[in-house]
């Protein structure tokens, strides 16, 4: 069983890669034809439609970035790198939020690729290896040092998260973080580091944050998540006890939930034992996956 | 079923994440006791026992950086930054090879965590969003921007790689880049993009690569391979047509096997129709599962 389409996968977009290492074809795509996605920050524009919002290339600004999106309908697509945005950090938003809730799928994913890749452009303007400038190559796919001595090729960052869900005796584990909102429980989650494996990331992560140890770590399913740049994957566990120690640096609190307590809230309820995650979210999908089971 | 332990997964070392961002913890532990893994360029150095060779903290230089590896025997475990290595670009060699094959699977997991860290920290001196310097900070899993205006935190990279068996008809589809030792074939290969789940990486990848639409795509298991920091992704897809269309650009020639060919080939052979990918690579499992299946 598998989990089905989640917010943020799913584009209807052909990425065409090779398109983006042919500079002629690129300024080729580059004409009136072009759609411009706009973007107010790295938020979304929806237009009356409920749909996304796009312009031409000549709404860009003049000293703007283009990042080459894809092809759809024959018509190339291009996110601008607004000069407005360099160095600064977006959050997520209410605002956000709710057009998340509004946009189809496919839109939702063409959204969350552009956010990606147009707040990458913003906080890496400079070479990591000599600090020299960079500028954007390949259709915004890579960056290139403009130092003719280093010339490091800089590429999108996309950073493997896992998410899981752990269970024992029918009941499951969920932590809350200190930012969610009120009541608000989720599936566990951390970075996978350099020298792991995804079923090594979840037994640490686990460990860590709640002190628990798990077996038979298992992939459920995966999502890219745009804030700012995470792969969500998602996987499912047994722990060997029930026993928990809570990071509270990590956590502000963490519990095991029995299968009744998760189906009423995942039904939507706000009075139960806990508030569900949100259905863009990955975990809210893991869960359902095991309330299915 | 599940492929089961695999080169640079499954190291012994306690990452204790809870010290790195206790620096007095973490300066506590920097004394005669901790260890130091001795390094040659990014090579790991092997002792007559056949062992990962140690040293202490007054083997390194004075001006190094330290990596905090974790503890294993109440030890903590460093790696040196060299500036030797600053800038540097070290590829994979043969004595890197030889080593590989050396070390038993623990050790090997170590080094693989401390050659992904130690190789991240040499390349990325600078901050990609103002061009100041950066500094190691919590024990070498992050480094922080000098610049008190901008003060941007980065952390180590690790990169999302989609490795897949494409099947069809009980024919295994194997490519070979151009780099490749004379003969060899493995599974096609490539990066997680911006946007997309680990099922459409394999979509769009094969689809790229061999011109062959997939269907059906699960995950079979991962590996950390850190050169320089990829987290390898094994899938398992059926193609709905054999019909291939090789991007010349990516792959110098991909073909279909059949199960006795893959099976030869896997049992050590030279003289059938390919040479297999070597035990250390994610694909020799993959394709391993694949035969036992």
């Amino acid at each position: 069983m598998t989990i089905g389409t989640i917010a943020f996968a799913g584009a209807g977009l052909d990425r065409a890669d090779h398109l983006r290492s042919d500079p002629e074809a690129m300024a080729g795509l580059m004409d009136w034809r072009a759609r411009l996605l706009k973007l107010d920050g790295l938020d979304p524009v929806i237009d009356p439609d409920g749909n996304l919002g796009w312009g031409t290339l000549a709404d860009a600004a003049e000293d703007a970035e283009l990042v080459f999106l894809g092809l759809t309908g024959g018509k190339a697509c291009f996110a601008e790198v607004s000069p407005a945005l360099l160095g600064s950090v977006a959050p997520a938003n209410p605002r956000l939020w709710a057009a998340m809730s509004a946009l189809e799928s496919a839109e939702l994913a063409t959204y969350g690729t552009a956010r990606a890749l147009v707040d990458w452009h913003a906080r890496h303007r400079y070479c990591a290896r000599c600090g020299n400038p960079t500028v954007l190559a390949k259709g915004g796919w890579q960056r290139s040092c403009t130092n003719q001595v280093c010339k490091a090729e800089h590429f999108p960052r996309v950073d493997p998260v896992t998410i899981m869900l752990v269970e024992h005796e029918g009941r499951l584990l969920l932590g809350r973080q200190p930012h969610f909102p009120p009541r608000r429980f989720s599936a566990l989650a951390g970075f996978v580091e350099p020298g792991e494996s995804i079923e090594e990331a979840v037994e640490r992560e686990v460990k860590e944050e709640a002190g628990v140890t798990v077996r038979d770590v298992t992939y459920v399913g995966s999502q890219p998540w745009p804030f700012p740049s995470s792969l969500m994957i998602g996987c499912h566990s047994h722990a060997t006890s029930a026993e928990l120690e809570v990071d509270k640096t990590e956590l502000e609190e963490a519990d095991w939930f029995t299968r009744d307590e998760v189906a009423y809230a995942m039904g939507g309820a706000e009075d139960g034992r806990f508030i569900a995650p949100p259905p863009q979210a990955i975990a809210h999908h893991l869960v359902k996956w095991w309330l299915a089971r």
